[in-house]
């Protein structure tokens, strides 16, 4: 009886072990919800995080853009037709107002957006993102994304 | 025989399946060297990386210094009399003449500077490192570091 109750706690202990969500520093709990409602293309939500002055920033693509209205655009143009878009987050972490994201980029859409048309085409991309938030006005000032483009055309070839 | 040369061949497969570093782009392959000389304290190696425009930048401390001056000042202080040092690259990938390197800082050295005076303390920091480098040169323009100091400070209360 007592080996089987030891038993059960060892077969419960890697649940006990993880985090509560709870648990996160607010920095990243704010940046979850965030990246959330970007891959779940929840725009309503999306827009309640920025303002005039956010700024998303692509550095791998060399590209900007400033305040709530352009950065929509950008996303809802570049999200239009996809059929899932997740990322996995491998590890994070924060120094205080800036949120680190290791992951993976899941993508599965419509290959037209890549030089595919008819095709559709799935990628997993690595990437780091940060970003810098505002826990008292709860708005994200700067989210910048690193991709590995080389690896994503490398998916793309044998597609 | 047929079948000895055939289990050498599938032996050698995960040697030949690892990348030349002379297929690497010539920006990773600075990079790596750049990171070397670094985490060696190959401190006349790594002068020769900077101008007195270069820029290193600890973005996860808030601390930034300009100049091959400043910078290597910083960077002999801050690593005198570590044993060990150096950044295991989990993954790697370049975006022209930005090269992100994603992985752990291993760690091994005097406690002094961590609050653990007359230990030998042991550390392995997740961190992101992202350089701009200018390949016509030679130069590191901007070497920007994020890192993960809960982990390192959960590692510490430990040791």
């Amino acid at each position: 009886m007592i080996k089987r109750f030891i038993l059960t706690v060892l077969a419960l202990l890697p649940l006990l072990a993880q985090a509560n969500p709870g648990d996160m520093p607010r920095e990243q709990q704010m940046a979850v919800k965030y990246i959330q409602a970007l891959t779940d293309h929840d725009y309503k939500t999306l827009a309640s995080f920025y303002n005039r002055d956010s700024i998303f920033k692509d550095r791998t693509a060399s590209k900007s853009y400033t305040g709530r209205r352009n950065i929509l655009e950008f996303f809802e143009r570049a999200h239009r037709g996809v059929l899932e878009y997740h990322f996995n987050i491998e590890h994070m972490f924060n120094s205080g107002s800036l949120v680190v994201m290791i992951g993976n980029y899941h993508y599965r859409g419509p290959g037209s957006q890549f030089g595919k048309p008819g095709k559709i085409i799935e990628l997993a991309i690595p990437g780091v993102t940060t970003i810098k938030v505002d826990m008292n006005n709860h708005r994200v000032k700067v989210h910048e994304d690193l991709m590995d483009y080389q690896t994503m055309a490398d998916q793309l070839s044998t597609q």
